[in-house]
């Protein structure tokens, strides 16, 4: 196969078809999501008997427990993924909204308005509800976009962007807006870096060896959702009970996913009477803990290495550092923090007000779980991902945050002196 | 020398220095900013007779008249680098900003904050009062800052910095807020677009060489600020008059630079009427005419060849293009154009809300000269540059675009169900 002409051919239509989503009206667009969502209930058994193909080799190639559940699709996974297009279809529509206006010196009438991106490249490798999501809310934007899927779940992926085709086929709507790599070849990942001018935003989501490779190699523009190394500082006036608890929940909730915290910094003169609840609480839920120098002398733990400090464990584990001030507490979490989501939890009114300012994250919370972090939680709707990115989109990424906008100016004859 | 090491130590520091300016009162930074622009009149004399280096460079080396004169820095010009520092503390701070709070379904109290984003790596070939705008305008906006300059300008680039450095290391805040690469080795460019973790984002501001080299080769994000392929589309209701009056001063009131036009596009059925008069008036002004098949049948001109269409000239050149309708001249743009501004001159208002809506450029005009894409103009106040990406920042980029966003929750204890 033709790797290169086969993206650079996609790229083109795609960047072709953009105009014509760019320009659709909030009716249109939302007709279609819900035609979509209704498309994904009637072909279920079609989509499920695709995904029976991805299991099987799962299986026969010994992949996890998780990752075989996280590829399963049913008629209630699928029912989730159609209510989450509809959802979609209810969202304000971005697209054309003045952010602001006013006439200069000149009298020009100046207007700031939002406008999609164009063509967004999404190279992805978790589970196939990822593929409608995404499809849902590059439309709603108004985006074209480019789907690269994992070859685990390219049977599953390819029969819900099939369905979903389909829809547009019968539609006003250039059906070139939404494209599947269907070649599970991995240069395919590279071409699509290169399509400057034809895509001009690519977001990676998937593990670190992933990211690492798009950003080392696009010559496109890249919002990164990497991984949350998110912590705690449990501050010398903190409650004790809340600090447990919020430590607790933000670990083991669900301890697979970017915004459960993966280490505790504590302050020195309430680590006597923390560390030793925590630690229990910790352990009665399975967690393994591994400490500084300090705690393995205040309770039972394995002494923490150096990488310890920036691992995402993505499991029951944790890591515990004793501090000697909020000022170090600040500064380690600005060292180690993969800036998504770190909080305080005192009841320090000055501490509280200090730690949100200095500490550099996507997300500071005081006196609450990391686990918030999410544009459905926070009442954004539905996300495309949480960036850690500091560059256009911070924290979790939703149909605003895939738009950009342009400057319209109206005159009457007006020259520049 | 070695520049890798040299380069790591600039961005280490400048990493630690960006927390202290990121804290700093408005009060601070503008005091630290008058006190600049006072430091740069008093060391005028110093400053000019370090130009005079670069000068006599330029001169034994034969750079042009028009180089040469970028390059000159006499006591006027300082007065007004020195009245730019003043203008920058006078704008509004934009750290800080509550852009929008809510309260969740959790009764989480969110907060979308505006802050500085970090250390801002600044290339640039241009002038030397580039380096005394970028420092203040990276430091009003809470931004460390790290200037790598052009050789021929090294002596009047360093005399200026070490004028600024010298107001800071009278200050509260780390004088590593700013650094400018005192090598003109070109590895030092290579050296500072891998500081991942370091530097935040680069951006260029120089040729296409230069452009091209660090979207290439950079690991940290980058914002262009690449050329401005400009057109002004002369619709078939154009106001003949006003569409002369537009063309002319959009190409010569300045043409160098890159919100002046380099094509003209225009609707067959006022070509007859409209190219002899505009052609007429741009001869006049000693521009040179390049047209399509049709322009060359209708005035004495060079017929233009396929590079001509995305060539930008920054001189007193220009290309004729006649089209048969309003939609050939939007996908004439949208596929030619350098996305920067472009302007239809009409007296039809579906025509002037169609354009504006479907060309793609970060400033869209009707009946107005593309000029005007200025972020002082515009009424921003100074202007880092023009961005001609879609991410971040599109067009005039001042202080509020030289921020990002973090989201500050405060709870009582809440946890994820």
């Amino acid at each position: 196969m033709d790797v290169k002409g086969y993206l650079a051919g996609i790229s083109k239509r795609a960047r072709q078809a953009s105009y014509s989503v760019a320009k659709a009206s909030t009716e249109e667009k939302n007709r279609l999501l819900k035609e979509m969502a209704k498309a994904l209930r009637e072909k279920s058994d079609y989509i499920i008997q695709e995904n029976e193909k991805d299991l099987l080799y799962a299986k026969e190639h010994n992949l996890s427990k998780a990752m075989q559940d996280r590829l399963l699709l049913n008629k209630a996974r699928i029912e989730a993924m159609a209510v989450s297009l509809e959802e979609i279809a209810a969202l304000k529509d971005p697209v054309g909204e003045v952010i602001s206006a006013w006439r200069n010196k000149d009298d020009l009438w100046i207007h700031k308005v939002r406008v999609p991106i164009g063509v967004i490249g999404i190279i992805y490798e978790s589970r196939p509800n990822v593929t409608s999501d995404c499809i849902g809310l590059c439309i709603k934007s108004g985006n074209a976009v480019i789907l690269r899927g994992g070859k685990e779940a390219i049977n599953s992926n390819l029969a819900i962007f099939k369905t979903l085709k389909a829809v547009l086929e019968n539609s006003s709507i250039s059906s070139d807006v939404i494209s599947f790599v269907e070649t599970t070849d991995r240069s395919a990942v590279a071409e699509m870096l290169r399509q400057v001018g034809f895509i001009d935003l690519i977001i990676p989501r998937g593990g670190e060896g992933l990211i690492r490779f798009v950003t080392e190699n696009s010559l496109v523009p890249v919002i990164k959702h990497y991984k949350g190394v998110c912590h705690e500082f449990v501050d010398a006036s903190a409650d004790i009970d809340m600090a447990v608890d919020i430590c607790l929940n933000a670990k083991v909730q669900r301890p697979g996913v970017c915004n459960a915290i993966e280490k505790i910094i504590v302050h020195r003169d309430i680590a006597r009477e923390f560390i030793p609840k925590v630690a229990k609480a910790l352990k009665d839920a399975g967690v393994e803990i591994r400490g500084c120098q300090e705690t393995v002398g205040i309770v039972d733990c394995v002494l923490a290495e150096e990488d310890d400090w920036y691992e995402e464990y993505l499991d029951l584990k944790i890591a515990i550092k004793v501090v000697d001030s909020l000022q170090d507490a600040i500064e380690w979490i600005n060292q180690h923090s993969s800036h998504h989501s770190d909080g305080i939890i005192t009841s320090d009114y000055e501490s509280a007000m200090r730690f949100t300012r200095e500490v550099d994250s996507a997300a500071v919370y005081v006196n609450a779980s990391t686990r918030f972090t999410d544009g459905g939680v926070f009442g954004l709707g539905a996300e495309i991902g949480i960036s850690t990115d500091k560059l256009h989109a911070r924290g979790p990424m939703g149909v605003e945050e895939l738009t950009t906008y342009k400057y319209i100016i109206f005159g009457e004859g007006q020259v520049r002196k």
